[in-house]
C-alpha cells in the first residue's frame, strides 16, 4: 500500500499537526475577538468586497500557489478559482493515493471558524490589532484546513483495510451507518486527552506573569471536540459516499 | 514614562516572544537545511533575482504592509524600499517612545540566519520541500527581527532610567564600555535557562514517536546565546551611540 495511506503514518502526521494547531490557536488567543476583521467590505474597495481576513487569506494563497503549495495532495485552497501558476518546478508526487472524489470544505470551515471557533477561543471585544490578528487567523485556517482534509486519507486508508465492510453501506448511501463505521470513540478520547496535555503544557506559565492572556487548554480541547474532529469525520463520510468502491 | 518603555513591560513582551521564536524554529527544524531555498536566482526570473526565501519574504511584506504592519514602531521590514501604502486606516500610536535613531539590522540578521542559524538548527541535506520550508523561514525571520529590534526599546529604557551613567560613554563613543553597561550576565543566564526549559517542554515527545524530528533544545539555546542576544545588544549599543543624549 502507498505509504501515505498507512494509518500509522497518517496518525503520525495528525499528531504532529496537533502541535501546530495548538500553537496557532494560542497565538490567535492573544487578541480579542475583533469582529471588524471578519466583516465583508469593512475596509473598503482595496479588499475587493472581502473581509480583512478574506483579503489576507486570498493574497497569501496567491503567493503560496506560486510556491506550488496547492499542487500537494494534502493542501486545499480557500480561493481555488483565482490561483496563479507555480514558479517552482512541479514536485513529482507518487500517483495520487486517493481514488475517491476531491473534497473542499474550506468555505464551511471558514464560516465555523469566524462564527464559532473565534468566540470560543478569544476574549470578547476589540483591541484594534486587526492586521496582527488576521495574520494569526490565516495560520489557524491553513493548518485547520490541512487537518480536516486529511480525513480523505484517513477514509481511503480505512476503506482499503476492509473494503467489504464499507461497500454495502456506500451502495445504500447510508450516511449514519458510515459515520458509525469510521468512528472509534476510544481513539477519539485518546486524541482529546493528548491534545489537552499538550495544550496545558504549552500554555504553562513559565514566567510567573499574572493576568497573562493564556489560552485555556479547555478551549483548545473544546475546539477539537466540537469542530476539528466532526469536520474531519464529515469529510471522511462524504469521501466514502462518493467513493468508486 | 511611556508604558512601552517600562523595562518590566519590555521584558514581558520579550518573554512572550520566546515562545513564538521557539515554536517557529521547531517548525523550521522539521525540514532539512535545503540550501537551494537561499540561492539567489536559483528559481529563475519569476523571483526577480532573489532567492526563493527572499522572494517569499518580499511578497509577504507587500501584503503585510497593506495591513499596516510596518507602521508599528516595533516592526521592521526586510525590503523597506518597495513597501506599498496601508489599506487600513492608521492606528493612532502614542508619540514614539524612541528618541534615538531608527536602526534596521535585518540584512545582517538574514545573512546570519541563512548561513549560521539554519545549519545550527536543521539536519543537513535536501528534502525538496522548498515552499513549505520557506514559509517557516519567513515566520522565523519576522519574529527574530521583532525580537532583536526590541533592543531599541530596551536601550531607550535603560538610558532613561539612569541617563547620567550613559552620557559620558556615549560622548566618548566608547562602544566596549557601552556594551559593558548594558550587559547583565545574571539576567542573560536567566533568559537562557528559561528558553531551555521552554524548548525542552515544547520539544517533549508526547506521542512515543521514535525517530521524530524534534528540535534539540540545545540548538535553540545556542541560537539565543550566539545570535539572538548578541544581535539585540548590538542594536542597543548602536542605538545608544547615536542617541541625542
Amino acid at each position: 500500500m502507498n505509504k501515505q495511506l498507512l494509518l500509522e503514518n497518517i496518525r503520525g502526521v495528525l499528531m504532529r499537526l496537533e502541535e501546530t494547531i495548538i500553537f496557532a490557536l494560542m497565538e490567535r488567543a492573544q487578541f480579542c475577538v475583533n469582529a471588524p476583521v471578519y466583516e465583508p467590505g469593512r475596509f473598503g474597495a482595496a479588499t475587493g468586497g472581502e473581509s480583512l481576513l478574506g483579503y489576507l487569506l486570498r493574497e497569501t494563497e496567491q503567493i503560496h500557489a506560486r510556491m506550488r503549495r496547492y499542487t500537494s495532495p494534502d493542501e486545499h485552497p480557500f480561493f481555488p478559482a483565482v490561483l496563479p501558476e507555480p514558479i517552482l518546478p512541479a514536485l513529482r508526487f507518487d500517483e495520487s493515493p486517493l481514488s475517491g472524489p476531491a473534497i473542499n470544505h474550506n468555505q464551511l470551515l471558514r464560516k465555523l471558524y469566524e462564527t464559532e471557533i473565534i468566540p470560543c477561543l478569544c476574549r470578547p471585544g476589540d483591541d484594534a490589532q486587526y492586521g496582527s490578528c488576521a495574520v494569526t487567523d490565516v495560520a489557524c485556517l491553513q493548518v485547520l484546513s490541512r487537518r480536516i482534509h486529511y480525513g480523505m486519507f484517513v477514509a481511503e486508508s480505512k476503506f482499503r483495510e476492509t473494503p467489504e465492510s464499507f461497500r454495502e453501506t456506500i451502495r445504500a448511501g447510508d450516511t449514519a451507518e458510515l459515520l458509525r463505521l469510521i468512528t472509534h470513540p476510544e481513539i477519539e478520547e485518546r486524541v482529546l486527552k493528548r491534545v489537552e496535555l499538550k495544550a496545558r503544557t504549552y500554555g504553562r506559565d513559565f514566567d510567573g506573569r499574572a493576568g497573562q492572556d493564556r489560552i485555556q487548554a479547555d478551549a483548545v480541547v473544546e475546539i477539537y471536540r466540537r469542530w476539528v474532529m466532526p469536520l474531519t469525520k464529515e469529510i471522511e463520510v462524504e469521501y466514502l459516499l462518493r467513493h468508486p468502491r
